[in-house]
């Protein structure tokens, strides 16, 4: 699989976080000759907090997860995440082996059930081989290192083209704290939230409910504003490790929740840029709604759609479809008042094509690699960006041979 | 452009319906060596219902349409539709366009504007050349005949890969009536209603409050239960006129709704047996969901999911897809209780791949042309049928590329 023409030029340098040792193994899990299984061990009071799929069917990871989202602290946790099999829709079987792999995560670690909390990722509704991670633990135990966290991101990938990193360094009362995310996620990828694993680390100190609430916030505006295919996983889940390392408390503070928003964006961009099969990095900013629920209405109608993004896949200034895409939204729009432009372009205004409209010099924006869409309803003070890629051949090369 | 493999094998014989003449012209709105403006001509005292699309875009012809439909009586009416140019999103000159388009029929065929509805389909955001249209109304008048629905049926097409016809005849009181409806669609389609124009006819005595009413409830178990791409058109519009000539009232008649259902359905399944790339045909039954309601989001969910729908392309029995879309429905389910199957093979039942479950049988009936994907929920009476094709490399290829 080539790597998406969108990445990163390269794998971010991730700071290593006190408190947090990564391992990562090839299991057998389903994949051959590659990493599918990753440890990360956290210090003794660390506060854990996460936020999951809203899917009717999610996965048993993450109903074991919820439940022991804001329970039992103290002692060290830990997180155990397998590529290959997403262990949902497995029935009783799948709750027993989530069970199975927390219960010898604990024995191997020395630490209690209640702090391991567990993802899978992968096929659905296979049977879960949990026997092949557990076999690897001892294995993975002696290979903990402070400074593995790349092993960790590429143990993760399922259909990814590269391996995804995020990290930032925040001054907080004259003192530097770090945060290092990663993640993994290509497809079946909408909001609430963005179908994917993310994990992100931080040495500074904060309590469980305040990082509960900071992740929900800033989650609404990062992984609930990407979208590739408009399809929400079984899985979705981000987990957030806080050691307290540091010594130094976050605990309200601007400086940290913007770190921290920086890391979240970035790693919510990078699974945009590895969409299944895109080739366009798509911005849609939208502005002048009633209110910022209807601009997100609107940018991710317009990010959904497949006839707007077949058309960006064919580098077409179809703005005609921006304007029917606006229209299902179910948002407040008027036609006389939308106005629409491509990066810096004004293609259409006051319910009409713009009367400088040049076909030649917006089709030659079009064919750039990044696109920001602008849509502004002139109605209100509601606005909202959102990310997507375009939708191509190679998204059905993937996905319509994906288990075989 | 190849016909759709999904195609009828040849275009229904329409009976003529008494007090109806059609006549189509190649007036050169935008395609070249094909017709693409079709004239209905309706005998004084028709009624005529109509349902619209809700797109808050809509193009100016829909607009005019709402405003004229259940007003004025008496006289002649028409029906005046063109391809090529849809008229949306152009401003103020749109309305213009329209209302030129409608005065010119008028004093063309010597009926009141009020009567004269007009539909426009094809690109958005076009200036539309309605001159084009007027210059051709009198050739059209001339050309009028009983017998030529068919060709009122081709004039229509956009992206269409074959004209769509359907028809009925239902015995009331002793007295045979007649339903005939063309139709023309293929992208854009998703309900609220399907992306699409459709005209029906009949020689039944019927008040407009009745046939609308008819017409909406038979919208909801058809047109809005098929989906292609969840893209919903500006300019959705179905229109019915009946003449009276049978001199039959069919008010409140069961066999005439019956008769009126199955010509709005097989319309309906023609529409996705010429989705834009389509290779399957694929029905969607849900039951067991709380409500009807439920079950029709479940049934959508399934049917617009980009993934569900690659999968099918691939011929990849995948329902770990379908618990995946069950999950992002919004609807009430349980895990546990939910069963899945195609055609008649269960593949999953009680949260977990079902026992019987063989690789080999399911993948034999993947590659049927015909698919049915049946989901019980378990949990009350709720049931719901939607009707989808798949997404294939040929939906890219015609929508990467549909303006130039």
């Amino acid at each position: 699989m080539a790597v998406s023409p969108l990445a990163p030029a390269s794998f971010h340098v991730l700071p290593v976080i006190d408190g947090v040792r990564f391992a990562a193994i090839a299991a057998g899990v389903r994949y051959k000759n590659r990493t599918d299984v990753m440890l990360a061990e956290l210090a003794a009071g660390s506060t854990v907090a996460g936020v999951f799929t809203t899917s009717a069917t999610r996965s048993a990871a993450v109903l074991d997860c919820q439940a022991k989202n804001g329970g039992a602290k103290g002692g060290k946790a830990a997180f155990l995440v397998n590529s290959g099999n997403s262990n949902a829709f497995t029935g009783k079987g799948g709750a027993a082996s989530v069970a199975a792999i927390a219960d010898a995560v604990a024995a191997t670690m020395g630490n209690d059930a209640s702090r391991v909390f567990t993802s899978s990722t992968g096929v659905i509704g296979e049977p879960m081989p949990h026997e092949r991670i557990t076999a690897k633990l001892g294995e993975l135990k002696d290979a903990l290192r402070a400074d593995a966290i790349d092993a960790a991101a590429k143990a993760i990938m399922t259909t990814d083209t590269f391996p995804k990193g995020a990290a930032a360094e925040v001054r907080v009362g004259g003192k530097t704290v770090k945060i290092a995310g990663i993640a993994k996620g290509s497809g079946m990828i909408a909001p609430d939230m963005a179908t994917m694993l993310v994990y992100i680390f931080t040495d500074a100190v904060i309590g469980h409910a305040a990082l509960q609430e900071l992740l929900g916030e800033i989650t609404d505006r990062t992984f609930n504003c990407i979208t590739v295919d408009n399809d929400t996983s079984t899985s979705d889940t981000l987990l957030m490790a806080a050691t307290g390392a540091s010594g130094v408390d976050v605990t309200g503070d601007a400086a940290f929740a913007a770190g921290l928003e920086k890391v979240m964006l970035d790693l919510a961009l990078q699974v945009v840029r590895d969409g299944e099969g895109a080739t366009k990095f798509v911005e849609v900013q939208v502005s002048g709604a009633a209110d910022n629920k209807d601009a997100r209405k609107v940018g991710l109608a317009i990010a959904n759609s497949p006839l707007v993004k077949t058309a960006i896949a064919g580098q077409d200034a179809n703005w005609g479809r921006i304007v029917m895409a606006v229209g299902k939204s179910g948002a407040r729009a008027d036609r006389d008042l939308l106005s629409i432009r491509f990066g810096d372009i004004t293609v259409a205004r006051d319910g009409f094509r713009a009367p400088e409209y040049s076909e030649e010099e917006t089709s030659a924006y079009m064919k750039q690699q990044e696109l920001v869409i602008g849509v502004d309803l002139g109605i209100g003070p509601g606005f909202a960006t959102v990310w997507t890629c375009d939708l191509t051949h190679g998204y059905i090369d993937i996905n319509a041979d994906y288990r075989s």
